[in-house]
């Protein structure tokens, strides 16, 4: 751009200086800033991720200046406790109780308190103030995403949340813009990075998931109760935004469902590992079409699953996420990144502040809601995955074929048949590994059902689902 | 959102009817295409992307309707010879030869050429008529992409060029937009599918580079002229396209240093190999910060670049490209997927379409230029990077020391050192591997010559940079 124009006009080519000529920075940028609106920014919360938050927009002032067209300014940060000892990056001056006029006395307000109230009923009074919200809370977009899109529109203000998904990986943005032009089939992530932590801790170091627990709490990846991480439900709200988003159809937290991983063992990684695979809580949003058995709509669910050891999922450690999107025509795409923290979900907060800034000093908006594809959401039993199936069968000439009767019986085919000759599990059994072909669940229960009822089978040992196969 | 309400209004919580009682699809949506305006949509070229973009245009009218706010009706296709066969996937009736009046009478023109010209005239008359452009022409976009976006401005609308980095995969909506809140410090991405395929397939085969690249031509993945893609001319329009979106500073293709892949042996990689290694043609855009030379600016490049076996880029195969991005708050993000083919590129195209349809209906406009931060691009010497040196020494006391000394004479540090005991060279000569922490590449050089003048170093078998240590 060049440095005698305003900063707003069109950029010219033919004016501007060769590089050798070019002049000092801070000058350039000092006399661009005196052109820039001003637009308030009120904070809701100043925990890890406000703090973050708040010293970058503080310290890269000029920064978010040129790149949203407008001067930020805080105005206000709203916290519990104004006398709290917290992190100096955030002025003291700015701290004050009123989260209510923090809401309604702003351009643009950023919601990091988290959980459900006094959350919504702060961002529904900034729509209604006319501001744009910026919120990373993804239990309250699962459970109240449309009566929230719904006070954006009316007030023709901006609703961003791009950090309530993997932190600072763009899979809101990609879902909600980059794959507008194409239709999404599936969305496979590990979307929640405590878990991953815990079965990492326990895949590569042997421990037990009580030991793995306490670890990732003393590192703080996991808080003192850990139940939203480890039962599956901040995975599972992530599951309804991300399923929400690819599928243009409303998809709630009552709507997915849900496994956690607190009664994974030791046992169960080592089998895992013995079938060449991790095991991984995956979020996943899966398009089912009508075939093969005139089932048409969305699966959406959260549990753990065996993944293949070359799957690009199986190899996401740590704390770190990965969501994998299929698309009729772009095929597969990866994002990977660090999935929580307070500065990547600050840098994930401040692309959106940017955004709703730049429609507010430009016009344009942020995307509206959308739900025009409507498509059913499909009972659990409905949905479309693999099994892995351990059995102990009557070490004998005609098992193995009385026990592929059973699959053929309930239609659903044999991908692979190990037999383990290292486990020992006495002289007239045997132990034998299955994996299916993908199946509806509920065909591969009745399977199960079937070998259990089958007298050549002892005992049906596990069943996991297979995913990324 | 609620059948009975307008499409446009904002949706309606209260009034949404429950999943039991939702109408049939076709009706609801038929309903609200009526309320939509029309966009006309010009598409100039109708080859392998063309075709791919025009018949899912046409398939998902539906579909593109509820997501853009508007039906996008194709008017033109030009197109070079009228009467030459082509895919039954575009109508016969939409071809003409006038390229200019497509261009110059629609709302959207997608420009699907590619080359210098008659591109970049088409797309500035097509500015000069008011219409949002989209283009995947990185060639263009890196030699002329100021003086574009500079016309996109002047006429007030949206220039769009996602298809025209890495396929399907949104590295430009990731760095114009989702790192929009933060400071990127490197990008490091296989942006060149042809050269990833052709070096795979020597890394995975043992071909030698004039095999690998009769395979690729065999396969359509390299054309007859390979010239773009095997010298890196293709990844470098790329790497600047990169270089000027991520460090908000004007690339050109002049300003990227660039070496192919043409002169790379099957020796080489068995090399990278025995240094656990995979040899790679790398897109680099780095900023160097004032430590340690007083140095700051950016450093934009493309090269062959050995990458360590357990990093993520070493495991990209075949055709597929992958970004990584490293920012001061997001911390590393990586994107991964196919980069180039018909329909991965027309999923990128129509990302874009919709985001400027809806540009239309509702207001807004796309990220103009950022250029605000103007930075310094370093000379090919100023670059940091690591150098992985081969030499033969004289097998006696002290020649270790002696080598090591004149790293040290150059301000250059070791990070390891191999001496090769299965490689013969001779009684009394040691093959000595060196692989040095990051310097300039001056003082790299300085290190090399110094070697080279050192008695007891025979010869300088080889360097080679190393990346994503």
């Amino acid at each position: 751009m060049n440095q005698q124009a305003p900063q707003d006009a069109p950029p010219s080519a033919a004016l501007r200086p060769g590089r050798v000529a070019r002049p000092a920075q801070p000058a350039r940028r000092a006399a661009g800033a005196a052109d820039r609106p001003t637009l308030r920014v009120g904070v809701l919360g100043s925990g890890t991720v406000g703090t973050q938050v708040i010293r970058l927009l503080l310290e890269q002032a000029d920064d978010f200046a040129a790149r949203s067209g407008a001067r930020l300014e805080i105005t206000g940060v709203a916290v519990r406790d104004v006398d709290a000892p917290r992190d100096e990056a955030v002025p003291r001056q700015l701290l004050t109780d009123d989260a209510e006029s923090v809401a309604t006395s702003n351009d643009i307000v950023i919601e990091l308190i988290g959980g459900i109230e006094p959350a919504r009923t702060l961002i529904l009074a900034a729509f209604e103030s006319g501001a744009s919200v910026i919120t990373g809370n993804k239990a309250l977009i699962a459970a109240h995403g449309p009566e929230l899109y719904a006070a954006a529109a009316a007030a023709n203000t901006d609703f961003y949340y791009e950090a309530a998904v993997a932190g600072a990986i763009p899979v809101v943005y990609a879902l909600r813009e980059s794959m507008a032009g194409d239709r999404v089939t599936s969305v496979l992530g590990i979307v929640n990075g405590t878990t991953n932590y815990i079965l990492d801790e326990m895949s590569t170091k042997g421990l037990s998931f009580d030991a793995a627990l306490a670890a990732a709490q003393e590192l703080g990846y996991a808080e003192a109760d850990p139940t939203a991480d480890v039962d599956g439900l901040d995975a599972a709200a992530k599951a309804a935004i991300i399923a929400s988003l690819a599928f243009h159809t409303r998809v709630g937290m009552d709507d997915v469902e849900v496994e956690g991983i607190r009664s994974i063992t030791a046992d169960d990684i080592r089998e895992a590992h013995a079938s060449g695979c991790e095991l991984k809580l995956l979020a996943i949003a899966q398009r089912v079409s009508s075939e093969p058995d005139g089932v048409e709509g969305i699966s959406v669910r959260v549990h753990p699953a065996l993944v293949p050891a070359d799957h690009p999922l199986a190899s996401v450690h740590g704390g770190f996420n990965a969501v994998l999107v299929d698309a009729e025509a772009a095929g597969r795409l990866m994002f990977y990144g660090q999935g929580a923290g307070g500065a990547p979900t600050a840098s994930a907060v401040l692309s959106d502040v940017v955004a709703a800034a730049a429609h507010r000093v430009n016009g344009g908006q942020a995307p509206r809601e959308s739900s025009y594809a409507d498509l059913p959401i499909l009972a659990p039993e409905q949905a479309l995955t693999r099994y892995q199936i351990q059995l102990r069968v009557a070490d004998a000439p005609g098992s193995l074929a009385a026990v592929a009767q059973v699959f053929g019986d309930h239609d659903v085919s044999i991908n692979s048949v190990r037999q383990a000759s290292y486990v020992d599990v006495g002289d007239e059994l045997a132990l034998v590994t299955i994996v299916t072909h993908a199946a509806p669940v509920s065909r591969l229960e009745a399977a199960v059902d079937g070998l259990r009822a089958q007298e050549r089978v002892a005992e049906v040992v596990s069943t996991r689902r297979v995913e990324g196969l």
